[in-house]
């Protein structure tokens, strides 16, 4: 059937760093998307959806340096620069300050969607992925990040309860640091911030290198150093380092150790606010951690920061992360709005959940596929199939380039599409008004070999049998129940 | 509160074209897209997902000059030009050509998502828009034709039965008369297709100087025109105007306007078969009608092409559409693959459903909202929340930027986000292990005036319930029961 002709074809391909999913690839991420929306909605977050595309000056900057670069930008019809948002956060602030009365605080909403970064990509690293997101606007209380924090948790136990902690730092507090230490310049915080969020990445030799004079990578690209003193990087090292058993005992840890200031004083406020909120919501100690080493890439923190990782997966990294930041909305309008929330990464929770085997169970699917043999006219299977799905099946009509094939051809589309039930309709089916109803899980090897009729019948009689036109539906359904029980 | 600081702000605003979608938006357009793919499953279609984004030549042609026009093109951070998707049909048709084996053919797809276009936005007319596609490649057959538009008609049983009637017609027709008035060029032809698709929008007359020397629209500008005869453009004009009463009087009227040729035979042909496979899938006359003027804006098409209407709703013009485009693989490979397939317009179709008043009702939404009264630790609401969420209740718990605020201004933020429950907490309540319930949906008008806690015991008695705080889940279900059954 190959066509002739010369003509210049296009490269049929999916772009460097973008997916295509499978019908099994996008009903398991719709099955886990609705139950961590089920999660946020019963802790009182409305959706909310914005478009795909903002205004580059509404996206520029609000991320830092390396979400500008990764911007994919264009240009709308009239030739204003426009770009295609990077996350779902930024767009949160935009609205907020665009629809005041509407959107009036507090409010909490949740979001979800795909967003779009230039980034390189790499195993688990898409150009364009999908982020759940939820942000509680409207309140600086300690209460909103606990809350935040435990719904991190909720989502986590709602997809099967792999093992899972959310580490928990404060900006505050390695600011206070680096204050005492004499470092007060904010964009020069930010970078030492930026580097301690390297620590998983690069490891502590690496580290100390960035902190000091800086270094050279693997690939021989020399990395600036933040021209900090041995001193104070051991200061820096020493107080990211600290460990206690349970969230009160890391606050005291910490308290030895920081400067007595106002920053420094506020932040372990913050910090025991939080432990008290989080008992109260009654998230573990197991499954929420002080981590004073926690920095997080984002420039627009400002007070707690969160991330969930999988102690089972350590290769997958974050599969959530989030925090506080009363900051962003100052970007669009004279009124400041305190917010929180965090972000679902769904692409790398979905590996991670594949690798530790403890994803949902698929349901869903075409049920049964009507075939036909001999001279049966067409209109007689799309009837049939009408009678199957008017009584709830998911059903697929036999339908090829071929005219008339062979049982066994028909039969291995089901095989190759994974449909559990075939409803066969011959000749003699349809003249004694019965069908055949088949049970593909049963005897589908004997099936690989069989390509005529007769034989068909003889080894075809495992998990066949024929039943009145009008029991077709009910034979099917006994047939799925007896599988699903399987 | 607000910021004395002479920043400069951005503004926050939405792109020319775009949408933002609020709470009750974005929660009926799930429903609805919920219900649609409920009935693409019911078929036997499988969910196929591909990015927002194709390598430029992809797109380029696949949908012809004006898709070309509307493209939202960028580049890859490798410099190659690629573009946003226009519509959801392109991406299958490349995803069949590159992955032969595991989409093997004969094979059924849906997909959903968003597409864009660089058209003059209007009234329900966005560059940002969402489709939802049924596919079925593999076989030139009627049959699957006849299958998709009752899949169309099935979509609108399912969303309130709204009157509905697709509208069908075969491009072959038209090709035919065209080619007996000596009009065999490709391009020529497809031009006078693109004419007879403004029907609707120009009227009769406008439609017959264009197919002629041309005309000069509202604002002035020229059109060029098909150039055709004055006795052609005659034929033609009596031919699509031909109606009969039922789909098979429609083809015997057909027939007699039509030449005897080869095309005319084959196009006869095929809406025979259609019409009995429509009958076997029990879409009636009212819902499935031939009309010889549907022409259909895209280049694709090869063959049966529909439109589905809403009498009711006349503005809105087609809400989906679709035929079948058997060259569109071969774009892309040397094995062609015949298709047919619909797409759904979301955006319109909601908008028609809403005028029409046959939208599903809302079942979801946050149910429970935690207030407090006095001195009551913010641990003690927390608690709480997490007591209604576990018995499986969609509860928010008031946190705000001023921590002490009056009763009434907590339940005007229930009605502000239409929450229907309100569980309060005072001081005294937590000492008697109890909270009051309150049915927000009773004594709104008379709330509205109280803000004092003593007048607010008086009036609050409607609707409201002290109950042991272990019934409290309780008592808020039965609330929202009588509610909902209000």
């Amino acid at each position: 059937m190959a066509s002739d002709d010369k003509t210049k074809r296009i490269e049929a391909r999916t772009l460097k760093g973008f997916q295509d999913f499978f019908p099994e690839d996008v009903l398991t991420r719709r099955r886990i998307v609705r139950r961590i929306e089920d999660v946020f909605e019963r802790f009182g977050y409305r959706p909310l959806e914005t478009p795909a595309l903002e205004a580059l000056d509404v996206l520029l900057g609000a991320g830092g340096e390396n979400t500008n670069k990764e911007l994919f930008r264009l240009e709308s019809p009239e030739g204003e620069a426009i770009a295609l948002r990077f996350d779902l956060t930024v767009p949160f602030a935009r609205m907020l300050s665009q629809y005041p009365e509407r959107l009036k605080p507090p409010i909490r909403r949740y979001a979800m969607g795909p967003v779009w970064r230039g980034d390189k990509p790499g195993p688990g690293r898409f150009r364009q992925f999908t982020q759940l997101d939820i942000d509680a606007a409207g309140a600086e209380s300690a209460a909103l990040d606990a809350e935040v924090i435990a719904v991190m948790c909720a989502v986590m136990a709602e997809l099967g309860a792999a093992r899972h902690t959310v580490l928990i730092n404060n900006r505050k507090l390695i600011d206070a640091v680096l204050e005492a230490c004499g470092i007060k310049d904010e964009a020069r915080q930010k970078h030492v911030l930026r580097i301690i969020d390297k620590l998983a990445k690069v490891g502590l030799d690496n580290l100390r290198h960035e902190l000091g004079p800086g270094r050279v990578d693997e690939s021989g690209d020399p990395i600036r150093g933040a021209g900090l003193d041995a001193a104070v990087i051991d200061h820096i090292l020493e107080f990211i380092a600290i460990q206690a058993p349970g969230r009160m005992a890391v606050i005291a840890a910490l308290a030895e150790q920081l400067p007595d200031s106002p920053l420094a004083a506020a932040a372990l406020d913050e910090m025991r606010e939080l432990a008290e909120a989080l008992d109260a919501l009654e998230v573990s100690e197991e499954h929420a951690r002080f981590d004073p080493s926690l920095a997080r890439g984002l420039d627009y923190y400002t007070g707690p920061v969160f991330e969930m990782i999988l102690p089972d997966a350590p290769g997958f990294g974050s599969v959530m992360g989030g925090g506080r930041y009363n900051q962003l909305v100052s970007r669009f309008s004279h009124q400041p709005i305190a917010c929180t929330g965090m972000s679902v990464g769904l692409d790398r929770l979905l590996a991670a959940l594949e690798r530790l085997g403890t994803q949902p169970a698929a349901t869903d699917g075409v049920q049964a596929l009507v075939v036909t043999m001999g001279r049966v006219p067409r209109t007689e299977s799309l009837r049939l199939a009408q009678e199957l799905r008017a009584a709830g099946i998911r059903t697929e009509v036999f339908i090829a380039a071929k005219k008339k094939m062979k049982l066994a051809a028909q039969l291995s589309h089901a095989d190759h599409y994974g449909i559990p039930v075939a409803v066969i309709l011959g000749e003699d089916e349809l003249a004694q008004g019965v069908v055949a109803i088949k049970d593909l899980h049963e005897g589908k090897e004997a099936r690989a070999h069989i390509t005529e009729r007769d034989a068909y019948r003889e080894a075809g009689k495992t998990g066949q049998e024929a039943v009145p036109r009008a029991k077709a539906a009910e034979a099917v359904k006994a047939i799925l129940a007896r599988q699903s029980a399987e």
